[in-house]
């Protein structure tokens, strides 16, 4: 009986996408406004998922304050009212779009999940705008 | 042409996540202040999605009028508005955690939906907090 | 410049509408499937304003932080994960409909709001129903 | 590091579910209040995901400006604020139902998305009711 | 103690925007792609309220179960997928804005409501689109 | 016969809230982790609405596409993937609360809003935190 578990946790970023290797013209054509110098930002909302067996004894396929814990320390007290490219040392030679954002995201989590449990990473750049990685 | 057809649905319910066969102490260690022996409630949202082939003559994989009424007398009759813990026979021997809750309601329902066709259930046990089981 | 500012919260509850004045069938007349005696459950979703002028000295009217904290103290430590016909003092002798718990709530809030500040509580007790309290 | 970016758009249409093949009573008995031969209408929410590698260059999966103006050249502009039975020529011999909506919809965008990429389309009649289709 | 409680609904529709004593240049011109001779259509998403004093007896302002009923019987079994300019008398000589549906469902729940009760309608024609008519 | 009419729209943006009369440690005492020097951001999402009577010949109290296109000009291109304190002008010598963001929307808007007509702001900074101004 597997079964997937979601919980939903937010945070608050300044960002700014560029690539400090090519010249001001090339950034403003692919990136747009979102190569604004003096940066932009959003409400990211995230949906971590965690799959696996339920767990006899309790019912649960991980406990959801675990992971809610989780999230906070590994995700939101790093990147909670940060500038990602200035702040986040995850960005340093990393451009912060939503898909790298989630790349970290998941690589943060990984390690504290265990091994026979698959884990996902939902996160919402804006309401119309999301991204998903399972590893 | 697989495509998967999906349903929203609601039931509101009490709740409380213990186990008999542990004592006051240990129930508390696992299951915190939802081990509260007054009880404790949520509005559970549901999601069930069917999966198929579409049907040449009608365009449907399933009518979802008929997916609505089976959701409402094979899960809202039964659940909603009840305690879950003393009136719903289902869990007399299953704590009502969110992914025990998901897999009994995937399993009132798979008998009802044809052989070739997928059954996924979600369940919101708050905004926050949702679990998937797909059987 | 009167501005109004809201703060979002929530809590889960167990509860049954009923008098204990009223018999058995007059309460399941008035209160149908709320009048179970086994209690039912819902996510209160909540949402407190106050409104007054912006202090030109900070650019609000009041902080925000300030406001989460005390709906924390005066309104989730209190109802989150209760039973609020056997747990909760102030619905002792008041029937704990969606109404009356929003004007519980108000009166919680209200000595810890200035007061040339006005107050509004707006309490969800499911997606579809709603209530509105401002004293 | 595959990913997968989803981008919500929207559109309003109006339609009615029946086939001119069968009679008015067979049309009533498979499609109820939907076969209206005055037609009825939906807000309908559109979320179209493209699956695939990260972009080292650029840290995207797909620009979702790209895409954003993809769905609105092929969907928006072909189905919005129309009459699907009568306007839209995909449906000339075909039940506008949500799960034949998400098949052309998904074949409208596939010729445009690189071959190497997956493409997934979930299409919201109504805020309860949604399909899925990945091809 | 007066308090405002709430109930949200929904139905689906076709309309056009239109005056049949206007010609069709400035139809066009007034009411753009709403003015499709062949209708488009909307999920209208419906929230009435009704304010008066808490019933002391009873906890309730209005029991929301009649509410609903009442919004069943007066609104959607009038509106729910039907054709609001030819099957809707009420907008035989009544263009069928957001703005004047909204008057119309008013009109139609008002009787109905106890005289010194308040009564709110708020319409949602799309989830960007929404009036609020109070009377 | 009086409507509001409304219209949702959003715009993303980066912040900081401080006062350059204030010493860092004052900053930080008063607006906390929200003082961050290099900026943080949300997605402002912006309900704006306009009251008044409809007009009897459109049906409409305000063409919500002239209401749509005034928020994009004088809202939206002023302010989206803008640094508010660097980059608007408005925000010179006013720091960019929730407040003052909705006071300056409004003056922003009112010119342009019919002098007998009403208008409300509703701004959410994040979806648990919002403010509204009407002037």
């Amino acid at each position: 009986m597997k079964v997937k578990v979601s919980r939903k946790a937010h945070f608050n970023a300044a960002h700014r996408l560029y690539r400090p290797d090519w010249d001001d013209q090339k950034n403003d054509e692919v990136f747009g406004k979102c190569n604004n110098p003096h940066y932009h930002g959003h409400n990211y909302e995230l949906v971590v998922s965690v799959s696996g067996e339920i767990d006899k004894a309790t019912g649960f396929v991980m406990d959801l304050k675990v992971l809610k814990d989780l999230i906070r320390e590994q995700v939101e007290d790093a990147l909670d009212h940060k500038n990602l490219n200035l702040q986040v040392p995850d960005f340093k030679n990393l451009n912060p779009t939503a898909e790298n954002i989630a790349v970290v995201i998941w690589n943060r989590l990984r390690p504290h999940i265990a091994k026979d449990k698959g884990l996902e990473v939902v996160l919402y750049e804006t309401p119309r705008n999301f991204v998903t990685y399972s590893g």
